[in-house]
């Protein structure tokens, strides 16, 4: 990977991709019903280890116990453990929310894992991101989020208007609307505007642990009066780009949150922004849309 | 790789992808220059071997000789050995035009190499698709073109209103500009508004051999009143369709040719007609966009 300083392979420096070979040989295969599911580094593998009924341990995996053979009874076991680990301080950034285990996306969930574990267990996990676009004659103009000082993850930092994770139970459709209207005050007519445009990927070591995210990126026109809100505190202004001006400054700064430089960097692809012209054109495409690193058994 | 009978995988299995381990194995790497840039099958290999001033086999490779130790160089002793080549008919559709043999798009060639050649070497080769669209109120119509039953590959087939390879010596930009022009008489102050949008990948085994493509994508917004036309003889008729029409052809028909398809399935799902609900979705997207098999030493 080759980087000039005004080269946007420089986004992915920030958060240096997993090399799959080099980086992920020390980890163990979490293996559920007999589906390679996600990646446990070695110091978390010997703290699971502690609880045999669950999980154990073979040479180079971590297998949930064989006699948990539903989704129901996986989830229980995995819960009670997490719980426990959760009181010695492994798992930080608690959310009570639950997150599908599975190996496609859609598919029903082999077990249902607290999402403050992803990392933990290197499990796939999905997002979805809504770019806010404005026309403004041949072009179009997108709306930038800045997030509050007070929050605890990147303050400060540049986002898109509206994006999340997307938990068990919950459609992308439906999700997309809850997260319109709780993060910006979008409401359902304006929100069901909004079209799937593509997918990035991300795979990267972060503190919290391995993250294999996918994201579903949509586009979503909103008209010229428009203007977003944030309700409950999390964001402190919202402003509105022209491309080259996004353009500019993910060249130049790293003020934006790392999952939503890449669906800005894939706004500016789709739009014609950065093309073929750019000698890492080809180098950027591959970054943003990398393979899991799963084994398909 | 699963697919229902209506699901978009289909597409795929018309020209099944190479599977990089299993199909790959027999094939020797192709080295120019030290770098890794090609594929030969062992027949073909065994062909070479006769012109041991040129290429020399190894173990596992056909290696171009060192002592051809630049493009001016190379570039003539392999011209020489396909002329004989060609006499002998190893070398089916001369085109008489010179593609860059590199590891990296853009990157200054180690070689030149006739067109025609290339899928025997199974050289990496790079070219342009052309969606030509008309606004239809909030969405898209898009113009399809229809082989001349006089055409020697896929007579009759749909196509793209432009698209082609890219020779040496010509920029993507100058490129297009003399296609839109060849294939659908779209002057250049119309084509200059074409903007790159995406790419795609072809790894497949033709029957001329193997065929790694990398397709440069670009939308080109037409008039309403704009009406394509083709002077060469080589397209029968242009139809102006829209995105659920092009849906239902993809999903049901194989009226495309091959890396036409691919294009226009990149098309809708740029454009949200196919998106996550579609149980393929990550799966058309990986396929879209498949790494190019080469070891970058």
């Amino acid at each position: 990977m080759s980087a000039t300083s005004s080269g946007l392979l420089r986004l992915f420096r920030r958060c240096p991709p997993v090399d799959l070979a080099a980086d992920l040989a020390p980890y163990r295969h979490f293996i559920v019903a007999d589906r390679h599911v996600g990646w446990v580094d070695p110091d978390f593998a010997r703290v699971l280890a502690e609880f045999p009924a669950v999980f154990y341990l073979t040479d180079r995996a971590v297998r949930l116990h064989d006699r948990l053979s539903d989704v129901e009874a996986r989830s229980a076991a995995v819960a009670e453990v997490l719980a426990t680990l959760r009181e010695r301080g492994h798992v930080p950034g608690w959310r009570g929310e639950l997150y599908p285990v599975n190996r496609r996306f859609g598919e029903a969930p082999l077990l249902l894992m607290e999402r403050a574990a992803t990392p933990l267990f290197g499990l796939q996990t999905y997002g979805i991101n809504v770019n806010g676009l404005v026309r403004d004659g041949d072009t179009w103009r997108v709306w930038i989020a800045r997030r509050a000082m007070a929050k605890h993850v990147d303050p400060g930092m540049l986002d898109l208007i509206v994006g999340g994770g997307v938990p068990h139970g919950i459609s992308l459709a439906e999700n997309l609307l809850k997260e319109c209207a709780e993060e910006a005050c979008i409401g359902p007519t304006l929100a069901e505007r909004a079209r799937p445009v593509s997918m990035t990927t991300m795979i990267i070591n972060a503190a919290e642990g391995l993250r294999i995210g996918v994201q579903f990126n949509y586009d979503l026109a909103l008209p010229a009066d428009f203007q977003p809100r944030n309700d409950d505190g999390e964001v402190s202004e919202f402003q509105l780009w022209s491309l080259p001006q996004l353009e500019e400054s993910l060249r130049g700064a790293d003020d934006f949150m790392f999952d939503a430089a890449l669906a800005k960097l894939d706004l500016l692809m789709r739009f014609g922004i950065v093309g073929p012209d750019d000698p890492d054109y080809l180098g950027l495409i591959a970054q943003l849309r990398r393979p899991a690193p799963f084994v398909r058994t």
